[in-house]
């Protein structure tokens, strides 16, 4: 007997509004721009920087920040592998609604596991995707330390920190790495240029 | 001991650029509007209309639609009390970022629970969730039943159908009413009007 949750009574509705559509009016192209990193490396500033910069050419963007998503969205998950696999799981969605949208959606999130994120990837359509690894060494983000979690997890009051006593699972095939230049950081419109500079060549900029 | 998880440990981003700087962009105020009522009521018709309506007036929509939303990031739900509060408040949450990101996002979900739309609407700032009844009735949805489940509701073949065996409570204080004018179901082009003026008179539709 089918009940109301058989898949069979859930119906598909085409957008009224295409994609294309919403993309012309934004004068752009839908993506995901998916920022990966330790704590600490950077990715809430390259953001921040990004997420300026595009404004400031017209550009509609909207950062979804790992940490804002857990206090709405994400408020009723843990930290369990299960939990942070849903946690990457449900952003991964939402990115997709906003690239849907037309919008360029920022995804800042340490996203440690490589299977989670490619699974983000395979809900976007090819090259709709940009994977941005912030490769900083361990030794620099704990360094920096912007939160006070690594002295935390260093004192063993922080478990299954990234990482530390968790491990981060570097992109095999990103489309953007950030990386030092002769052991110096860069700065954060250095690291933006380098993003939009990828975004511009590949036309994600005008519609 | 404290642990990732620990709520302190969970930092908030200020956004970058700010929900005005996007609403000026775009020359609209982000906002919900939220299309409740029985199956078969027409609120994927609305949804439908006024997304044309507005992209047709360089307005950027996005309509989330509950059955979509149950292929993606709410797949993982059934229809249990618990789980319908659940979808529902996933889609509260997301409407409330697409509405910060500046977006008019059009929620078109039968959300039969009163407390459920009242935790959507406290989620959104002051005025900015606009609630939109189809009050249609039962009998008239029932006839139309686009998608043949009231005939497998009254088969017993669905259980925990809307308006058959589980109930549908009407909002209290909706911003707009959708109804039968002497006897006779509104045009999309009539139900659209309605609430574009509703957002004009407020003004939505300029930053």
């Amino acid at each position: 007997m089918s009940t109301v949750g058989n898949p069979a009574n859930i119906f598909w509705h085409e957008n009224p509004v295409g994609k294309a559509e919403r993309e012309k009016l934004l004068n752009q192209q839908g993506c995901v721009v998916w920022i990966t990193g330790l704590s600490g490396s950077g990715k809430s500033t390259l953001a921040c920087s990004l997420g300026r910069e595009l404004q400031s050419r017209g550009k509609l963007s909207y950062v979804l920040d790992g940490d804002n998503l857990r206090h709405g969205l994400n408020k009723n998950l843990g930290f369990s592998p299960e939990s942070r696999t849903e946690n990457i799981r449900r952003t991964g969605e939402v990115a997709k609604l906003f690239a849907d949208a037309g919008l360029i959606c920022i995804a800042s999130l340490i996203s440690p596991y490589r299977k989670d994120r490619d699974a983000c990837r395979a809900l976007l359509p090819d090259k709709k995707f940009i994977e941005v690894f912030m490769n900083m060494p361990l030794q620099l983000c704990e360094g920096r330390d912007p939160k006070g979690l690594y002295k935390l997890a260093r004192e063993g009051k922080i478990k299954g920190f990234t990482g530390i006593d968790d491990p981060y699972e570097p992109p095999l095939n990103c489309e953007i790495e950030i990386q030092l230049k002769d052991g110096v950081i860069p700065t954060p419109n250095e690291m933006t240029e380098q993003v939009v500079s990828y975004m511009e060549d590949r036309g994600f900029l005008e519609a």
